[in-house]
């Protein structure tokens, strides 16, 4: 081999877990602009979901405790009003984990994009990687290259964003107090934790009372599962505290634009490098991150795609104005129409496109779903003779059989 | 030249002109399974706007005349049930009207996505075309590959489905009857057209008293605004009466994901062949239609990605519960902020990619915008030193100087 | 219809057919940098193939007549030393001749790669042009979308230049003189044309006698047949001459990398605008012309790549030395082999790419040959039950039936 | 993180090194059809080459011991005549050693395409890996996306093929006895290794002196340097002696079709699993391995295309009948041109295109390389002002100072 001689590993930043955005939550790393580091992140449930063949584990999750982020890394010399520019160098599954899972959360605890319409029962499939590939034997006839990611990435909010945060959320939770699934989540000591030990107790209870809860992605970045904020994407962050304080989570082996009841969740090592540019926020009127994509993405040009429209024709027919979120749902049934049992579970790890197609034609929004063909070990292309709809296996199901 | 011995042209079936969609209106022409021919399309206003530099043409546009659209054609042998095959082959401008515009339309005549936040006023691009390229005396400093579709093409509706669109559009115009713009558009005779001289009088009178409206897209196809929708597409639609009755029209040069204030509109010829696949809405459980993107399509790999989240920052910073819209209209505001003055009128008419990020973290719809670096002739991505923001110039404006 | 007010169609030069290269063939037109216009083609061989079922018209056809081109168009202010930048804005087949054909040509009469090694019959297929599509009679089952481009573009030689064309290649046939096919070609007056009536007949005669065979690409451009010329690319051409001179022809509605017996060859319009970098040879160390590619082509991601090296196991399996040559034949044996009948002609027309993998690894240079699974009605990837073999039909053949 | 129970790591075969192929060198290891399994590799001289700034390691190198190469790996059911599919799952560095290298070496030691033009000398730039990134020191203001592969995969050779082999190099040897470079290499028992203790000295003697070197790619795949076999990729070996015998090495992070000086060599770890078609040579016409490529690859949709014909314009002058290597070294030559200093280090590790334009228009072959705008800091593309000529810097030379 070239010699070891001179050969310096990117240093391993073991994880600080977290699971509340706060800024007071004190960085357990610095490093410096263009070093290039790694770090370690457990699943977004901190292990809560094991490789077997029933999903009781995914029924039963405790969701006071996710998700699970690793940080917060602080920047030497960011500020407030900075850009923090990051680089995601790469993203893999831990060598000894070569596997991930995604879950259908239970409409109680959880739930999902159709938690509603399907009165979801937990279920889950198992994914094993083979290098770039995924299959999962519990959904057979399928593999396909991960587009590997964190689905929740972010610089620490100041105290007056989290603050807007907290009210904000906390107006909508007001109008409607007993959704279920709940509409946004408050914050809520129980569960929250930050690991750090030196800690004084005074801040970590304010972290754990104020804390905002890691379930949507907001101004800094968070959780927007954004299935292109790949390996090899760079990110312009805002800046909002001294430092920056990047935390980073929920890693996902694959995920397409349709993360309805989660991506394929994995545990491992993100490789970052950063910069900073002064004053980023005023120069790109940064209201949200911006990314620049990885120059690799898989490529399965040959695509089946379903349209949706703003009239909930898989419900109760009734339309609406403009709701790209209604379109989207009929874009996603009508695909599972199409490719039938366990495509939901298949649509929400698989490279899938959607498309907000148009929001101009009124009442009607209308987004596509792309489903690449070349996934399939058998043809779904439409053909005159139909579609010879494959059965694509059991998931694992709750052990008590309810489905 | 090769010689013209044995050439044989695709024949060329002048349109057929109508606006609205009723299964009465008789196809004007016939075509068998498999043969290609060419349509002739108006522009969607049916030539009210011209190639000049201003905008009181958009302003003054009688919109009860829309969308102009050529057809029916019928075709042999397809029925109720079966699915209608379309192969868009290809969609060019008239070769003497190298020309198309986008429009911004009044709050009170057109309105758009952001008419309110706006309060619109017309205003107008007009594009050049240069073969495959558009470029504009209205924004310069920009040039692209146009993806040349159609915006609008369906199939005629049955009796029966005509009646389901009148009575739940009629619904939700029934819930915001002063709305602005409206939210829905009910049947209006005034304005109706078909254009075919031997009809009875008394089904001209149904068709324009009952005929849906073409704004929106409906289970048909129609005003669907798909930029996928390509020359080199396969497209599978229901088929609702005999013969199918495919109609099409609203040209457009180009348009991105985003087509809040419409595309580049031309007039041109469209050129289809057609198939027929015997009962293939349920073969393919057709509640829409779907389709197989073309092979050609311009490859811009560099891109700047906006996002955008359900809290309307933009706005009155209030927080919605998975709203897809109001994340879109965020990311797409986001990229106006970043490119500043014209961005609008480019961002209609660019192909931009609009992707549905993720509707599972509550309460954060999340949904991104990509801008295509390599139209611009200036560098647009973020850099250390800042963006340097271009003047993308004046577009054509109302001659009362209102803006 | 948008109006027709203000349109204003580019404008169409028709052609001034000439035959060979020469520093005196006076421009038949002048253009400004910055204008667009278009320019008629004949097809390379002026007509002497028709559209039907007989190859007779390839076995006869008279190559002294060849290349037809269209031109000269001198730009206004270019000089010897600049950069002509040529925008390839469209390339179409005429309206009215929506075909094209590829030919294998007899080994006595123009020959081909293969020529000796198949000991070339006269053969041919008909292509049929659906919009962006091409399909044969004479090669069922295969449909692709074509990269239309230019065979043949380039500015005209000084004296200096065509002197020395005519030395080095005198200089090659010299050393081979009774070679069959030819390894080069000298002037000949025979067969030499240039269309401009007023000429000076001693003029026109000296164009005859001293003009360079158009047959191959040189250093100005010439007949290079490279696929990604293709419409919406940018060219860089040296300027020889007062004007540039440029003249193009042999247009292609599709070729492969592999043009080892011609491309689809049509009669059709190719769109251009033009502009000058001064001193561009200097700036850019220009021996030969290069080339932006168009940001739309066909994607066919899915593809099966063969190899070649350079022994010629397919023939007296001698060694060679790191012969691309040698290596590119056996990977073209290989595809032709895997896909049996016809494909010979089939890998000339569709969008094949053929890399050079390495020529570093003595004695064997690699070169590689992708052929994309997309243009086959059937499937055409390996499998465990083997790959049904296709005939790929019958192609036009010699009518003494000789093949 | 997803809990560690029943995680189940793909095992790692420690590689049996050895650098000479032939049918008697034992398995080190079997394995079954459909099994994951992952081998080390050390770069292809066997640690001869180290991290640091002098090249003299190149200078020195002894290419008698080289390629090294982990295996062989039987595969059970594998017998001749079979076809042995292998996936290549994943190609990563050793997490140690995120460093390879690219060398120029010296005219009488390893020569390369350009050995005699540039009468060459050691030189050799380190690249450090960031994830899917490379970036060297020694080659400033570069950085591009590894698309990383296997240099150097095979199939053992049966006995009647290695007498093929060793018969038709040897008799191109005894045509130039005297070559520098030499046009091929002998079987030469000087640096000839097999790793396995036990092995019969007898058969170790037979190896040494009969073994075929490892240098040329060949029918059984061998040292085709390939980019497109890349991780991801599916590949067709045809298999010739019981248990195929698949040996893997000369690891490449990244390589252009340019490798005329060697790719960026690293050592590192592959992933496979196989299957096994019984008699696909026969049902696939296997002359030579075929091969599927990944669905990821990196994009650079812009690039600056140069061209190159068979005219030695960069030496003599000479014209050259249909000669692919020449064109391809004037091609090659342009770019360098273009690009100046270090452009010949860098052509051969950054993801180059090199494309067969045309063997048909005699007697130039026309051959085109095509260098992604993407990778550079600054702008590349060819601009009115002229390019802004870069310095890429000082790559490490000979502690002797000889360049």
């Amino acid at each position: 081999m070239a010699t070891q001689a001179n050969s310096v590993p990117h240093p391993t930043l073991i994880q600080g877990i977290h699971n509340r955005w706060h800024p007071d939550i004190p960085p357990f790393a610095t490093v410096k602009p263009g070093e290039v580091f790694k770090i370690e992140c457990v699943d977004w449930t901190g292990a809560q979901i094991g490789n077997n063949d029933t999903s009781d584990d995914v029924k039963n999750v405790d969701l006071t405790k996710v998700h699970n982020l690793s940080g917060p890394i602080a920047v030497e010399g960011a500020e407030p009003g900075d850009c923090l520019v990051v680089e995601i160098l790469d993203v893999t599954p831990f060598e000894k984990m070569p596997w991930g899972y995604t879950g259908i959360f239970e409409l109680n605890n959880g739930g999902g994009l159709f938690a509603r319409e399907f009165d979801s029962k937990a279920a889950k499939a198992i994914w094993d990687f083979h290098g770039i590939y995924a299959t999962s034997r519990h959904i057979p006839g399928v593999r396909f290259a991960g587009v590997s990611h964190p689905g929740l990435i972010g610089t620490a909010p100041s105290a007056e964003l989290l603050a807007t945060w907290n009210k904000r959320e906390g107006a909508l939770i007001a109008e409607h107090p007993n959704a279920v699934p709940p509409v946004a989540f408050a914050p809520n000591a129980v569960g929250a934790y930050v690991g750090q030990d030196g800690l004084d107790p005074k801040v970590r209870q304010k972290i754990a009372e104020e804390g905002a809860r890691t379930i949507p992605g907001r101004e800094h970045g968070g959780n927007c599962d954004i299935k292109n904020l790949s390996r090899g994407s760079r990110c312009y962050f805002p800046v909002f505290i001294k430092g920056a304080n990047l935390s980073v989570g929920d890693l996902h082996f694959s995920q397409g634009d349709l993360s309805f009841c989660g991506a394929i969740e994995m545990a491992g090592i993100i490789t970052f490098s950063t910069s900073i540019i002064k004053g980023g926020i005023e120069k790109f009127a940064l209201k949200q991150p911006i990314f620049l994509p990885s120059p690799i993405d898989p490529l399965y040009s040959s695509k089946v795609i379903f349209e949706g429209i703003s009239v909930d024709y898989h419900g109760d027919g009734k339309q609406y104005n403009m709701d790209a979120t209604v379109a989207y749902k009929q874009a996603a049934l009508n695909a599972i129409a199409y490719l039938m049992k366990q495509a939901y579970l298949l649509l929400s790890a698989a490279p899938i496109e959607s498309h907000v197609g148009a929001l101009v034609d009124s009442p009607n929004a209308c987004v596509t779903l792309a489903v690449p063909t070349g996934i399939f070990s058998h043809d779904i292309l439409p053909k005159p003779e139909g579609f010879t709809k494959q059965d694509f296996g059991q998931c694992a199901i709750r052990s008590d059989g309810i489905v």
